[in-house]
């Protein structure tokens, strides 16, 4: 579509304007459009795929974990938002609210679901009496409505996708068993399949999900140094039963509040693919989720065309048999090069070349888009040898940026040295916290920077606040975040 | 969750009241609920895994016809759908808009969407330029939502899940046979994976989509010979490329506009499952979409019951690994007479049955859902045999329901044999029709039938009008409808 078009803009450099880079990015690789509702993106075919993938390895584990998936309703009456205090603090400003249809006025006004704890819970009070009902373990994939001031594409937008689930429980125990297993769920999903290193660990107070009683992260570092929340997994205690009635008879005959919990991921993760690995030259997809694995290129003059692409016609066949998703490009309008640099630009993983001298040896020319290399691989056995080079590449993928996030993590003992850091090199930073709201804001308000989380296995574990110099009760990340 | 509640409430017969039956089963098999909102349902997980059962056979038949996936802004600016005159007048009155964000108006209301034509043009029209950028064969997953005024679950709600395609081509005759492509893959997948027949045919004018030149249709009929529109295909010509400038330069340099087509179905599927398949008894799957296509229950007393749990859970390992969706049910609370009739209520295509004597014979029981018909199976070789039954359900439920549409499918010669007809025996009513609105209106009004459709493939021609008795020029399918 219009790519012609498209191809003739420049990426920016991520060195000069990592901003501009990520906007030329997306726009070039066609995985996204500016609709005309402010801050509502398309999600174009090649970005909607990256999102497919992403739904297909959460999905799995969910299941796996005895997960079931079910759709509530998107319009949620305003006032189920007051039943819980703080979580209407925290939505009410961006809710979109529907009050008219056609031309008549609802009696209720109608919000557009930015979560769905509350409808969820008053489902949840009418489906659970007993401990036998328990637990409930629902999964649901959704479209939600945040109006956000400053949007992004796929990072912060109106409406977003995204993924949230929503379990029940006889006790506190179980409940925060299941907050653990989904926020692992997540940083096995993210290391393993997008390749992205993620720190695990606890929300500070003023960082957690309204209506929360302890909320968990995985936060991944972008190229620039900048934090993402790629995941969240909320232990909500009684409170959204308590302000629902999700009450249930237990074994002792008493009857109890069932204690929640709820976890999310969303089309932010596109976001995190491409800000983690992608270059000067475009996209960089880890081969577990891009839609297209390999492009095999058949190269050669006219009268050696039909044998050479016939031969790649083969070895496709044979690579998609095996269930790697190859595709071919032997369009004749289009240069070799031309192709090279689209096929980079667009972050397929693995580039196989064949041109007549390779088909005389009995080899074809595979180019990794990760680090460039270049090797001829006999055709005999591609296949294997492809499945190896791909998994070499994801791997390799993580430890790039597993690298850089240690090249980009840094400590700071002073609110002046997080500040230099920051200004410096970027990144994470690692410092004491006394548990004081007051020094939290300090740090917020003088550097940017925000408390990402509080990780479950700090390097280093740092004995006084950064702000007051009192003594340390935890030791956090801090980093400026999207 | 609250199982046992559930259960005690008995299923209607369908011959004392087909409604109430069907509310009765959908809410013993726990498929949905009723939400806080008009209209609204909750789509429960075994409600919802019978749509996703739905989404894999589709969406599989779509990419395999070159279609992609991507996500449009659920948010439409209402003056939208202003630009195609007959589209506005269709959905205009059922339109839910938002006003208001938190506290603050918005400048420009903004509607849910009924359906993304609107949105979709606006963005078609920056997309394409050129015959290069043709055809655009694009599908969605998603909310929609219409105000209706009367609603029933799966059926019409007023949120509905579905899918729409939208395509845009450079010809008419393109845009055409990719109607009738998508309308075949709607016939193929309802009646091979569904085990539904459906008629296909065409739309009269008065009962097409608001805005298309032509709208296609299949059509089922359930078990009280009411009819259901299961899929459509529309050709929109070049109405909705008017309306929002989807030009594109031609081959031969001229500036063309686009021919573009849609083409949906949508969780009313899951309704014509039920009423197509079920019975007093409850749900009836048909075993591709089934969630669960085999259940397995131990049997025997208490010194026996290792043994045969131990057997049955290796069977089980068989079944799985060979990729059938089998699960076993070997709680000691309830009887395996409970148990019968928990499955059949929900549905399961195959019981399997171990106890004690069939152990020693190396055998197990095998009953169907949809004959009820019992035989002894071997346990050695038992999962091809069970994938062999299964396909013979699939098959004969198929048949069944094929059956079932003839033995109730009539012809009527005038508008009073069409009134007794449908008294007498419901169904589905072949008549001629002059091709004249007020005919088709005269019909709708004294007998509360309309038009399905004009069959492609009419089992006989009928040649007078049955209202003006003046020579037909179509044959057509007359029936209530859902
Ligand atoms: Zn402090
Ligand atoms: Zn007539």
């Amino acid at each position: 579509m219009a790519e012609g078009q498209a191809l003739v803009k420049e990426i920016v450099p991520q060195s000069e304007d990592f901003s501009a880079w990520y906007v030329s990015v997306i726009r070039k690789a066609d995985l996204m459009d500016y609709s005309p509702v402010r801050g509502c993106i398309v999600f174009k075919p090649d970005g909607y795929e990256l999102w497919e993938a992403c739904q297909a390895g959460l999905d799995r584990r969910f299941k796996e974990t005895g997960h079931r998936n079910a759709y509530f309703p998107t319009l949620i009456p305003e006032s189920f938002f007051q039943r819980e205090k703080e979580h209407v603090e925290g939505f009410a400003p961006e809710l979109p609210l529907v009050t008219e249809v056609g031309s008549e006025k609802l009696e209720e006004r109608l919000a557009l679901r930015p979560t769905s704890e509350t409808i969820i819970g008053h489902m949840y009070a009418k489906w659970i009496q007993s401990y036998r009902d328990l637990p409930v373990l629902i999964n649901q994939w959704a479209n939600v409505f945040r109006w956000e001031k400053r949007t992004l594409p796929f990072l912060r937008t109106t409406e977003f996708l995204w993924q949230e689930g929503h379990t029940a429980h006889a006790t506190e125990e179980e409940a925060r068993e299941e907050t653990m297993r989904m926020l692992e769920i997540y940083r096995d999903f993210v290391e393993a399949d997008l390749a992205i290193p993620v720190v695990k660990g606890q929300k500070t107070p003023s960082e957690r999900f309204a209506g929360a009683v302890d909320t968990y992260s995985i936060e991944a570092m972008m190229k620039d140094g900048k934090a993402v929340q790629a995941g969240t997994s909320h232990y909500l205690g009684t409170k959204f039963a308590e302000g629902f009635g999700i009450q249930f008879l237990d074994r002792d005959n008493q009857l109890k509040y069932v204690h929640t919990t709820s976890w999310g991921a969303s089309t932010r993760l596109i976001g995190c693919i491409i800000m983690v690995h992608g270059d000067d030259r475009g996209l960089a997809l880890p081969p577990r989720v891009a839609p297209t694995q390999v492009i095999l290129i058949p190269i050669g003059p006219a009268k050696v065309r039909e044998e050479v692409v016939g031969r790649s016609r083969e070895l496709l066949q044979a690579l998609r048999a095996a269930g790697l998703r190859a595709r071919m490009d032997d369009r004749d309008e289009f240069s070799p090069g031309w192709k090279f640099s689209e096929y980079e630009m667009r972050g397929v993983p693995l580039r196989l070349e064949l041109g007549p001298r390779d088909l005389a040896q009995g080899v074809v020319v595979a180019v990794r888009r990760d680090t460039g290399e270049k090797q001829a691989l006999p055709q005999d056995g591609l296949v294997e040898r492809v499945q190896t080079l791909l998994d070499e590449i994801q791997a390799s993928m993580f430890q790039k940026a597993l690298a850089f996030r240690e090249a980009h993590s840094h400590r700071a003992a002073t609110l002046a040295d997080l500040g230099r850091v920051l200004e410096e090199k970027g990144g994470f930073v690692l410092a004491g916290w006394c548990g004081d709201d007051a020094c939290e804001r300090r740090v917020k308000e003088e550097t940017k920077a925000t408390a990402r989380n509080i990780p479950f296995d700090p390097p280093e574990r740092m004995e006084r606040c950064l702000v007051c110099g009192r003594e340390a009760r935890h030791t956090v990340w801090f980093a400026r975040a999207y």
